[in-house]
């Protein structure tokens, strides 16, 4: 009976793979590949990209979707059959939309603004990326208009990150957001201390802080038997299936958070991506859902548990015994207190739990405008510099700490920041959701014990793959839609208590 | 004027790259990933190896080859052009004489017959491997007759992996070795003292054979910015380009020469790799000639100069500054015999130079006779415990140490044993043709300086990729065949130096 949805799933399986396969060459080249590899990979992965792309909008793949479509066609919207070929169709009919000159100069523009981009950061000189920005603005235009849209071409660019989701839905939460965190910004900021606390100062040897990281991933249920944590450059995850799915972490001597909270970060995507549903591999449906689902999880690991004061209780102990002698006379307080010091600051990945969204909104307003024709490249510097004096209450010295701060753009990332604050959002969402079905989880983590946190995300958010989209996710386990209340009412819940 | 060649070139990079991939995927498998990975990495390996086969033996590959045949039907024998067409032409011709059924038929079968292997040996008893042996000796009997073959079934399998060689080559070098070795083992094996020497017993801490390899690595020229060594369970060199090419190794801490003349091993394999034709890399060209001149390679790096006399006056004082204290008392000649100790056993792999190639001798009877037909699988313990007793005077007490030795069978590798000796004995001649060259190779080792040798080797052998068979390339070299006189002459006066 199902035999037209088995030839859809084989296909798939084998586009599957070879994305899993171009995933283990990108992994190679972030961690071990000796240097001079870089060509050849380069040219291995693009083959791979190329022949998974073909696939995927061969006409045999629209013949497959629409033969089973057919075949289970009285199937429930969320049962598997239907749910897999809505996700496998809404992925074919946006690449098969993007002719293959557009997607080859997409890669050669972003690949060429890659170096320039390191180049004008270097050089602190907006100038020089100005060109090539343009160039990737209106490729983005043109796979907006290509890809279609209903009511802002942004919506278009949204979409390949956030499916669903609309740009009017965007502004109108971060317009809420706003009005609510920028008071309490300005109320907390004023009562923060600069500098950083004695005890953090000095060096903190990499051994122990590989060591506890390990133990904490530990402790987080990560499965080693199904992933492995390296060193690269920049910390990332990658999932090749449910049952291999790899961190990496870097580690800084003198900054004893870095490493941590990276970890417990990747960590927390980490535990998403080995909870996909297993009896679905190979198939549309054992993928995230989206990139802000996969952020909400990461960062209800890193922040809401990892900077909390009962994860602190239990682990500053723990910590203090990888540090022998260096961290006797901190109390739960103070360190406590050190893990989230507010501080508005020029570089996002480096920004706090409260203002970390301010960048978010500052860069959500600049790529509208550049999508929709009312923001001029060249002006980014003075609008980017604006935004910062406005909801930050500071001023960009220079390009390199203002229009140049993030990678993004060079990468032709645009509609990509928003997914951010959408997985901010969540994470609150989920986790008071999940306190309110298992009311022990804040004391299970002061006594070290994340099971069953872990446990009710298992259940409510890994299982369903990618069964619904992010806003059905919300619907499904809350009854209601995304909103800004939890997560602004955790902040300033947390942040009122530390600076009170 | 080359359009069709370069529409050839093309064609043939994208294979290429498919094959690169799926041995990234083969070497992290064995590395570094987590054990539950294997399942899903199969299929990715599997995947891979399809489409670059089906790829291969597509009609429009037979096309490309004969259009671009044709357009350079004028270009020399040797020439780059010719060359890499031949090579191509070969393997295409082998492939598609192969149907996917049996290559799908052996894959299953021999995949099957790795486990079953590994319990037959544990529990030694050949009865338990027979019945799938005599699938897989079917199954490549089969394989032989599709492929074709002049004089012996066994000519079609052994060109599979030394190209252009006869078995009847083979029978007469061997038949040749066997005259001159045997009177020479058993004249030397009366001489020498079983016992290990007391300063290789107890423990070398892995941290100081792991620096110390590196160092001897380094000193081979072996190209770390291409490459990089890690641990395995079994060592292996493993090339995705020249640009990649990497090797691994394992440690006991009880034993100080195993992971030492291990890696030496593996470099000289992977210096050919390295030094192999960048500009023609992803054409038939930029390949190794066979597993034969590959084990030449090898074989020169770890025994011709890794276990020389000359070598160890060098890196003894070396090695004793790797491991303080330890290795204080030990003269020159003590060492140098250790590391060349002679003992008729029944394990290949541990087997000394001297007595290595009658071990190959004794496999490549049974495997001829068993593509024949004139021994049945059944037979094989009796067979194998008579040549044991005949070549090396010694019985196999069980069929774990008898003929279960290897595990090559129960992959489908018959045709493969025989590289080893040619390896062999092309090593002693490549040798003795760079001293030829190069009167200072061997007063440049004994200074620690390595890179006459490998300049000899990346003129003579390495740059050349695949243009010539192995027996083209020893006529290139020495103007002759492959002789068993310079191989012979060396063991003799090594060994009588070292027994007198």
């Amino acid at each position: 009976m199902t035999e037209k949805l088995d030839n859809f799933i084989k296909r798939w399986a084998r586009i599957s793979r070879l994305e899993q396969t171009a995933a283990v060459l990108g992994w190679d080249m972030e961690t071990f590949m000796p240097e001079e590899g870089v060509k050849p990979r380069s040219e291995q992965i693009a083959l791979l990209s190329e022949i998974s792309h073909q696939w995927l909008v061969a006409p045999e793949t629209r013949c497959l979707i629409e033969e089973a479509e057919n075949e289970s066609s009285d199937a429930d919207y969320f049962s598997d059959s239907a749910s897999m070929l809505r996700v496998a169709r809404r992925l074919y009919e946006q690449k098969v939309k993007l002719p293959e000159g557009l997607v080859s100069r997409i890669a050669g523009t972003t690949a060429l603004a890659n170096s320039i981009w390191i180049d004008a950061r270097k050089k602190s000189d907006f100038s020089l990326f100005a060109p090539v920005l343009e160039e990737i603005v209106g490729l983005c235009r043109e796979e907006a208009d290509l890809l279609g849209y209903q009511a802002h071409p942004y919506d278009a660019l949204l979409d390949l990150h956030e499916p669903g989701l609309t740009t009017a839905q965007v502004e109108e939460l971060f317009d809420k957001m706003k009005e609510e965190l920028l008071p309490l910004v300005r109320e907390i900021a004023g009562r923060t201390v600069q500098s950083e606390p004695d005890f953090l100062t000095g060096k903190f040897d990499i051994a122990g802080q590989e060591a506890f990281g390990l133990k904490v991933l530990h402790d987080m249920q990560y499965d080693f038997r199904r992933g492995r944590q390296d060193r690269s450059a920049h910390p990332f995850t990658t999932s090749f299936t449910p049952y291999d799915v790899r961190i990496t972490t870097r580690f800084d001597e003198n900054d004893l958070f870095s490493a941590l909270f990276s970890t417990i970060h990747e960590g927390g995507h980490a535990l998403y991506d080995q909870g996909l549903p297993v009896e679905l591999v190979d198939t549309p449906l054992c993928q995230p859902i989206s990139l802000g689902v996969h952020e909400s999880q990461s960062r209800l690991w890193e922040n809401i548990i990892g900077r909390s004061r009962g994860f602190w209780s239990h682990y500053l102990p723990v910590l203090k015994k990888f540090f022998p002698g260096r961290l006797d006379r901190v109390n739960l307080e103070d360190f406590y207190r050190a893990a989230n010091r507010v501080r508005p600051g020029f570089i996002r990945v480096e920004s706090d739990e409260l203002t970390y969204n301010l960048h978010i909104f500052i860069r959500f307003e600049i790529e509208k405008q550049l999508i929709d024709g009312t923001l001029a490249v060249k002006d980014i510097p003075g609008e980017w510099d604006g935004k910062y004096r406005d909801y930050l209450g500071i001023s960009p010295p220079n390009d390199a700490l203002g229009s140049l701060q993030d990678i993004h753009w060079a990468h032709g990332s645009i509609g990509y920041f928003p997914t951010y604050t959408i997985g901010n959002l969540m994470a609150a969402q989920l986790y008071s959701a999940a306190v309110h079905d298992i009311p022990s989880i804040p004391s299970d983590i002061e006594a070290g014990n994340m099971a069953t946190m872990l446990s009710w995300l298992r259940k409510n958010v890994h299982r369903h793959g990618s069964r619904y989209t992010c806003t059905e996710l919300v619907r499904e386990i809350t009854g209601g839609e995304i909103q800004i209340k939890p997560f602004i009412e955790y902040l300033a819940v947390k942040f009122r208590d530390i600076y009170r």
